[in-house]
């Protein structure tokens, strides 16, 4: 079942870029510009109620690198647009990836300006490149950040992702069930991303199957039949309260064959009377160890929410409004040339300065709680006390590390989102809060001096 | 280079669901209960701002139908979940949909309430379908009616799709661009997609680009060189107005050769000022018809801000916004079971009271514009005057109609847009502005006869 990425073929990859990457990289080719540049990603800024983002998607960057090709299906239909030249087919046809990647690993907390992503490599490669990393990076960054806050306000509940029905498209909804198990949720519905990437699935029952059967009960007693030790019931289809009795009806039923109702789940109504009610039901009915789970246009804000008016509840089932990242759905990571030959580069259109030449970036703790990071350039002596957060990940187009399994990337984004200071843990951002990053004192003068020559150069007031 | 559709192969599709489904199917198969059944996939509410929706996603949809399978890797991979009968599985690796399939042609405007697509098919195989419709259909309705959006605002200027960095994922990005043409948009950056669907592809250059070079105008000569006829030259890296300055140095040298700069794109700053400015440097310098392309982070409503304001501009590229239709990121389509063999069928949960039966949605116009729509049961007599919407597309698991091509799918869409009553074209949409969408007295009696019954049978109040 490979590609396990974006279900891009090697042989489809290449072609997934945006137009002018392919133009400039033939212009680059026949002005004999094809020497190395060096290309950061970062995001310039923090997307509206998030406090820090949440870094995810490099394994299948890494997968895209090391496997992008140009088969001559691609070439042809490049040369039918009449504006390449020969010699730059020629290049893609023998297309291999062979510069350098510095990465922060999946899991890794970030702040804006920090280069979470380094390739240096000749100049037509790393631009070619630019779409799909941008593609795969922003769209990562965006659930796993969604996620995280999803299951900090879950306070310990299990989340389960049940986004694939309104998630944009089949690779969003894989992207979506990885990235929310890196940030912390325990499970997905998403049936072929929990083959691929073995993370565990679930699920309970439709409104559909409680409406085929002719009443709610004997839908519910065919339900629990089958999955005597499994069965989740949907008790809202009519009413939840009569739901919950039919419920515990099934729940004694079941005692007296020995097995035990794993719970119910109620999906629309006002959630906290609901789930209260139907905890004391239960727990009158001796039925204290049937859960309760909670869906329905559930995200951080909700989760808060309920939790804060007391609803009785034991696991989210959290679709829509976490697998479209609807307050923020996207994170504006950008791609950006920091240096090249003829030395250090930056860009100063209105309000998208960038920090020029290769970084790194070091984070500080204090009692296991993040302090700040600080962004030095890369071939400056590393600070004492500072854990550097780019790690090499690819030289000369080889891996030259073990890319961690998906647990160990979970573990770390645990830890990472336990070292969160509070402030940047509440679902509600105030305005004031901001984590420290640091710029050294080298690359603080670096840029200065880079604004006074380039605006000279340019002629620029 | 098949599928086209969402990456995925014959193979992999049938595992692209929700786990419930295969669990409910698997009790279903269990209990005899494989009897046809009828499903409407249609949207609860509009998302906010939107006054319509525009269809689009049938094709991948068919394709699906037609060639979804359960190859032996995937029955392996449910039968280790040690739930699943082995009759479910065996049932599996024979699965071929049977059923027969209604839909709106892409390219419909649509309404709430509206089924947009109706599957009659054996219950089990129709559950299973679930997931991988709405997916389809809701990304693609969001895309699709996000673009038409952009596209009105444009008032008849060229609208590319620059969004492949910030959409959900590749497929997303591939969606994308397929459903912003069908909603008019003139081209897209995304290469793949140009090959996979045959929609023009377009770019200018990237800052990078221009930082490449010793100076601006270095790079500005060296692309003109490369594509005289075709050249967009990106003003905005260092200072928009000495840009416009290099560019009409680069124009006047390219006419020199018999060449014509194409354009200019200004992708930051204030575009309103900036573009009128360079409008007028451009105009006095001689060069009249150099477009000026704008971009960064539009979408409707800064673009009719833009024009409103007087922008000088022929064509926008518009990105992200558009791409992860930041707004209003999904549309809540649902599927609903509502009829079975043992007869009509209805959901009574708060707030998601569904219309029983199978059914067809009629329009009416007047003076060419939409009118009123009108959903009637299936089986009515048709309305005089009234067009219908749902089309017979799949019979016994056969194709019996031809699906139209993409320009012809984009051609309805723009008859569609075209016919909408001005209201509901306006981008800031009044709230008390709805389109006129009836039900027939036979439907109507129906749902009320219904409510009745269901909760005699529940013993509900």
């Amino acid at each position: 079942m490979e590609p396990r990425f974006g279900w891009l073929t090697p042989d489809t990859m290449g072609l997934f870029t945006d137009m002018y990457e392919l133009t400039m990289a033939d212009s680059y080719l026949r002005h004999g510009m094809n020497q190395w540049a060096t290309f950061d990603l970062f995001v310039r800024h923090l997307p509206p109620n998030r406090a820090f983002l949440l870094n995810a998607g490099l394994e299948p960057v890494v997968y895209y690198l090391l496997h992008m090709r140009f088969p001559e299906e691609s070439l042809n239909y490049l040369r039918e647009q009449g504006i390449f030249s020969d010699a730059f087919l020629d290049y893609l046809r023998h297309f291999r990836f062979r510069g350098h990647v510095w990465a922060m690993p999946e899991g890794t907390v970030f702040f804006p300006g920090e280069p979470v992503l380094r390739v240096t490599a000749p100049r037509i490669q790393a631009q070619i490149l630019e779409t799909f990393l941008l593609n795969t990076v922003n769209a990562y960054v965006t659930f796993a950040t969604k996620a995280a806050r999803v299951v900090i306000a879950a306070q310990g509940r299990g989340v389960a992702d049940f986004s694939p029905r309104r998630d944009h498209g089949t690779d969003a909804a894989i992207k979506v069930a990885r990235a929310s198990y890196i940030a912390g949720c325990v499970a997905t519905s998403n049936v072929v991303a929990g083959h691929l990437f073995g993370i565990p699935i679930t699920g309970t029952m439709a409104h559909s199957y409680v409406m085929s059967f002719p009443t709610e009960l004997d839908a519910f007693r065919a339900y629990a039949a089958d999955y005597p030790d499994n069965a989740v019931l949907l008790i809202d289809t009519y009413d939840t309260l009569q739901g919950a009795r039919h419920a515990i009806i099934v729940a004694k039923e079941l005692r007296a064959r020995g097995h035990e109702l794993r719970g119910v789940r109620i999906d629309s109504g006002d959630l906290v009377t609901l789930s209260r009610q139907v905890r004391r039901m239960l727990d009158e009915a001796g039925f204290p160890n049937v859960r309760i789970f909670l869906s329905g246009d559930l995200d951080e804000y909700r989760i808060e929410e309920l939790l804060n008016a007391g609803a009785a509840v034991d696991a989210f089932g959290v679709g829509t409004r976490m697998g479209t990242s609807v307050d923020a759905p996207y994170v504006g990571g950008v791609y950006k040339l920091v240096e090249d030959e003829a030395g250090l580069k930056m860009k100063l259109s209105t309000g998208k300065v960038t920090l020029p030449g290769r970084k790194q970036v070091y984070r500080f703790y204090e009692n296991g709680r993040m302090h700040h990071d600080l962004i030095t350039l890369a071939d400056e002596p590393a600070p004492p006390g500072g854990v550097p957060l780019l790690q090499e990940i690819i030289r000369d187009g080889e891996l030259v590390t073990d890319l961690p399994s998906l647990s160990h990337i979970r573990e770390r984004a645990a830890q990472q989102l336990a070292a969160l200071p509070d402030p940047l843990r509440l679902i509600h951002v105030p305005e004031d809060i901001h984590y420290d990053v640091r710029i050294s004192p080298a690359l603080h003068d670096l840029r200065q001096r880079m604004i006074q020559r380039t605006r000279e150069i340019e002629g620029i007031g």
